[in-house]
This record gives C-alpha cells, sequence and structure tokens, in this order.
C-alpha cells in the first residue's frame, strides 16, 4: 500500500509517518505485553493472615512471580531497545517490513505467556523449549527486519558507518549464545535460566562488555 | 468541534494534529485488543504434571487457544496497516470522520470477543456469522471512511493518481470474498474457516498476488 | 515544575511537547478504558450447547453486556472528541492543567464500572445517580480545564472567533441535560436511560442539531 | 546503540526521536497500569439486592477500592508528570539513560500490586514497607536519571537557570519526607498512611506550598 517512486520529499514525509505509527503501534505493544503480568500478581485475600509474620511469607511466596514478570520486562525491555533502535535509522517502510514488525509484535504479546509457562515448569526441559523459541523468534526478526531494511534501500542517509555491521554481529553473537543456553539446559534447566539471565543483564546494563565481545 | 475555514496554513496544521492523536487513539486500541487475548493463555496450574511428556500435552492443549490468538492478531494487523494507509493520506480530519474510525474502533475492540466466540463454537454457522459480520463492519467503515474523506476534501494534494480507485478495488474484493466465504460456511465451517484463513494471508503476505487479481 | 517566562520560541517548543505528551497519555487511558470492557464479555465455556439454536440463545443472552460495551464505548468517544478539540487548541500546559487533565483521566478511566454497576442494577435509582456522578464530573473537569485555559493564556493565537462561546455554550448545555436526566430517573430509570442514550447519540452522530440548539 | 558523534544537526534529530519513543513507551506503560485496577472494581453479581439501600451497601462496599484505586491513580500522575517535566529537557538518550527509565517503568508498573497489597493489609507494617519501598525506588530511580543526564550532557542548551537545583532537592526533600513516613508506621500505620497521602496531594495540588517548602 505504500507507493514508492522518485518524486522525494512529499513522499517521504508520508512513509517517515508510516514508520513513525509503526513505532507508536510498538510502544503500546511492548507496554501492554510488559504491564500485564502484573495482573498475576494476585494478593491472596483468603490467607489466614493474623501478624506481621504471616503477611511476610504471603509476600515471600509471591517473590517467584515477581522475578518471573522482573524477568519479562527485563527481556521485553531489551527487545524494545533494539527495535527502537532500528526503527530511528529508517527513512521510511513499506508493506514487507511492516509485517516483519507485526510478526515481531506477536512474538512480542505471546512473551508473557512464555514467560508464565516457564515460572510454571521451571524444572521441565519443554518449557524452556518454548521460551527459547520465543526468544529466538524476536531475535531472528529483528535480524530480518534490518536486512530487509538495508537490502531495500529503506535507511536514513545519515546511518554512522559501521552501525550495519554492529547490528547484524550483535543479532548473531544473541542467536549463538541462545543456541548455547537451549544445549545447556538438557543438561541442567537451572544452570540454563542462570545463563540466560546473564546474557539478559549483559545487554541490558552492560552495553560495554557486549561491545567489547560482538 | 472542528471549524472549517478558507484561512489556510494554521487550521491546517490543527487539523493535522487531530488526523494525529486519531492515529494515536487507533495505536493503543489496536495494540490492547492485539494483546488482550493472551490473558486467555492460562498456564493449567492444577494439572498432573509429573514428565516431559505431561508439559507436552499441556502445551498441545493450548495450541487451539494460541491459534486463535495468532489469527486475531493477523487480522487486527490487516485493518491496523489498511486504516493507517488511509490516515497517511489525510490532510486533516473532521467531526464526521472522527466518528467514522471511533466507530471502526469498536469493531476493532469487539473483534477479541468475536475470535474468542468462534473458537468456542467452531463448527457452529451462528459462531460464523458473528465472526464475519465483525469483519464486514471493519472493512465497510474503511470504504466509507475512504468515500467521505474523497467527498469533502479531506485527502493532502501529493495523493497519488490510482490510490482512490486502488483502495476502493482493494475494499470491495475483500466483501466479495468475506460473502463467499459467509455462503461457504452453509456447506463447512472448516472449508469456510480455511478459506477466510487464506484470504487473509494473502493480504498479509502476498501483496503482489492481490495487487494482480484487485 | 513548567517554568513561565517570556524567552519566546525555545520555551513555547517545551510547552508544546507537554501538551503533546498529555494528548498522549490521553490517548492510552481512554482506550484501555475503552478495550477493557471486552474482558467481560466471556464466551460460557460450559454452556449446553448442542444446535445453532443454543449458539444463539447464548450469543442473545450476551447482548446487554455488548449494549453496555457499546454505550461505555460511545460516551468515551464523545469525552475524548471534547478533550482533544481543547488540546489541540492549547499553545503549551502549565502545571495545574495538567492536574485538571489527571483528575479528568481519573474519571474516564472509572466509566467502566459506572457502566458495568449501572448494567448490573439497571432498575435502581442509586446506580442511575453513580453513572450521572461520572459524566458530570467529566463535563465539568472539561469545562474547568477551557476556562482555566483561556484565563492563563495557554490559548493559541489562532483561536477561531466564536470557539470560546461555542464550548462553553456545549458543555453548559449537556450539563443541564444532565441534570434533567437525573430528575427523570426519579420517575422512571427506563425513561432516564432513554433520555441520556438519546443525548449522547445526538452528541456523536448529528453535531448540526446541537449546533442549532447550542 | 546511540552513537554519539559531533556530527551535528542529523544525529540529534535521531537522538531526540529516541527521547520521544521513550516518553511514547512511558505513556503507555503509565496509563495500562493507571487503568488496570478498575478491573477490581468488581460488581458483585449475586449480591441479595432488592431495594435501593441494598444497592448503597453494596456500593459503600466498593469505597476502600474506589479509594485505593484513587490513591494509585493520584501517586503514578504525581510521578509521570516528574518524568515528563525530566523527558521535556532531555536534547537526547542515551543506552544507559534509556534503562534507567525501564527500570522507573518496572517500578511504575508493579504500583498497582503494591497498592493492592497495601489496601488489603492496612494495619501490617509489612504492607507498608512494600509500599514505601516502591514509592522510594520510583523517586530515587527519576533521581539517577536528573543527575545521569546532566553529567553526561543530555540536556538541551535552553534549560532554564535553577532547573536543576529545583528538580534534585524537590526529590530530596520527597525522599526525607518518605523516610519519615516509613517511620511513622513504626507507631501507627493509620497516621502513616495519612501522612503519606497529605505529601501526594501536597504534590498535586498545592505546587506553591511545596515550591516555598522545597
Amino acid at each position: 500500500m505504500i507507493f514508492r517512486d522518485n518524486k522525494g520529499t512529499s513522499y517521504n514525509k508520508i512513509a517517515g509517518q508510516s514508520v513513525r505509527r509503526l513505532g507508536s503501534l510498538s510502544d503500546c505493544v511492548f507496554s501492554v505485553a510488559m504491564t500485564l503480568l502484573v495482573l498475576d500478581l494476585h494478593v491472596p485475600v483468603n490467607a489466614i493472615t493474623h501478624s506481621e509474620g504471616d503477611i511476610w511469607r504471603v509476600l515471600v511466596a509471591l517473590v517467584p512471580k515477581i522475578g518471573m514478570f522482573a524477568m519479562s520486562f527485563l527481556t521485553l525491555g531489551i527487545y524494545w531497545t533494539g527495535q527502537q533502535t532500528q526503527l530511528n535509522h529508517f527513512r521510511r517502510g513499506d508493506r514487507n517490513l511492516t509485517w516483519i514488525h507485526i510478526t515481531f509484535l506477536f512474538a512480542v504479546s505471546i512473551m508473557p505467556f512464555s514467560t508464565k509457562f516457564l515460572a510454571e515448569f521451571i524444572t521441565y526441559r519443554t518449557a524452556f523449549v518454548v521460551y527459547w523459541v520465543n526468544l529466538f523468534a524476536l531475535s531472528t526478526l529483528l535480524y530480518v527486519s534490518w536486512t530487509y531494511a538495508t537490502k531495500h534501500g529503506l535507511l536514513k542517509a545519515n546511518v554512522p558507518e559501521g552501525l550495519d555491521a554492529a547490528i547484524k554481529k550483535r543479532v548473531m553473537f544473541a542467536l549463538v549464545l541462545l543456541a548455547f543456553g537451549v544445549l545447556l539446559s538438557v543438561i541442567n534447566t537451572y544452570w540454563s535460566l542462570g545463563f540466560i539471565l546473564l546474557i539478559q543483564l549483559n545487554y541490558a546494563i552492560a552495553p560495554r562488555f557486549s561491545h567489547w565481545l560482538g
């Protein structure tokens, strides 16, 4: 539906607006997916609570769910940052790019489910595979989005030199780490979980290290 | 509430902003409607799960719901793309156009319900009719929106030649296909479901074919 | 927190951004409030459904909830249009204006509850009073917002002549109609409901008539 | 992922867009968190209601939940205003700033839970500590955000003199008041609750007084 021509200025504006609305839809989908899990933090109304100690135990019992919530939030935060970096460098979109990102948003919105599923069946490999498949889909779709945009001239003129290589390396590196994590879960699911958390924290709070590696 | 006058520049800006906010409201309504269905993907906490096989069966039992979720997401993605293409070409809005789109958003937000209803009663024609009525309303409202905007001079000056015909043909074509799908459900509801999925996938991933036909 | 000075250009930009973000928050709150009620449209999974007739009865049983959903959507659509018309004419915001609108958004987000409460206890005056109080708060806050903005020079320079009078008249007229509706509920709650629906439909689809009256 | 160079204009635009999308994500997360609590306002369908008096009692029974909803809305409104004031003065973002704000948004999205927890166990100190920790995290993260942006030159050129001191004083003052509130809860939880409500109302509706103090 986005028409491509060489008329220049006026058209770029329309296309730019299209990237803007894709960003706007993404912000909303991400934020609903991020916030939705708080609905699972039910306060047990009927719990027998007669003392501070009882309340404390109620709270402690909620810790795994809060942790799961935090982990899902962290993961979605990483992919939000990754996607918006790409969108910031797109001059315009087209129909295919739009659908790559709508598919990406589907993977985003199913994340709360994968996380809940993993939290429920933490010791089972099947739950891990579901979670890894979700992360794998997110990473792959970001890679496809960038490759497609590069090939079809959708990037802005002023994209910094080396950004293309940096983004590709980064996604590839993540995919290799994720694959290693899956193999690890064959041996021990807790090690696998610890490993993925380390990767994610690295992506979120230690960009320099990941820069150095990737 | 939007006043029409011939003062030009300053007014266009206000009206443009109004189209922007309509787009912004739409992005939010779409994303809430798209993401909401994930709440139905309950992880069965009390299920008897002692082995990987049990978890696997739990997952398999969720597949229809995940499919329903994907289908609803896909459908809303199609209409989001269709609506934003129109909004990108509107120079300004007016009160009637705003209400056409608020009605459109109502049809969007009821989509999760229609999809659930269909998934629950997949073998019954009534469930199909509800679903088709919803799709029909979405398509018709987009058609009304475009016709109204064209008639009342709300389009931008630089709308590409042939866009008007292309948009109308496209919507009309969809309505004919949808009507055929309804008739098909009289014979067999599964055939009808397969047919609608084919139409939707065509709209989402095979724009060239639909271009060729429409 | 928004500082007022006479430095001109650069500051207006900041303030404009502030109005923009108020609009953006509003769009999200409105859309969540508008879409949330669809969660109440539960498909009765355990209902005994052996025939098309059974499904039809299930659907018919859902009609009041769908109607309630539509009514809430319609009402919020009216107030969204009213608020965005005001925001479009604000040159900048300030702290007080921000809080007038956050209070307005609270009234918006409680609307789904008022509507559900009314739908549940349709024959009782108390439910009506709750609903009317909510509408009254929404209208009054829009009036306060406009009066405040006018008094403190927050309007854009190019506000069309007569807009001030038109907005005030419109809100006042609505308040009078709402008050009449409350009195009507003393006699008969159904008449009162019909009356409010007529007012709302008039605001939504028949602007010319309301123009003529107000 | 945001590259820093001295190329000037074009780059600032990209970075500006990044702050814009951070604002857009924040608006959505805030509005979902703000509106979500309305889902807890269940209308008791099975309640025995034969008279206006019964309905009235149903409504009165909901008052604590409505109050809790209002309090959460108010609190989130305060932090939304605080955050947007900062974002309005950021020239561009970088990766660390993005993660400070994603962490901030996590604290925002957990607010509905903290509020529910407090409402449920209002007489217990543990519930208070949870609530205070949440508020403390929100205030601290806003402080960290501002300090970081100031140190790394992310502010716009035209930030009004004294804004830096004003923002820091304001946050510090809030932290001291919050700490005092925690201590108060050791003596009496209701006094503590009353105290925090007073602080919040002061921040929301009496900016002049807080200006005078802070």
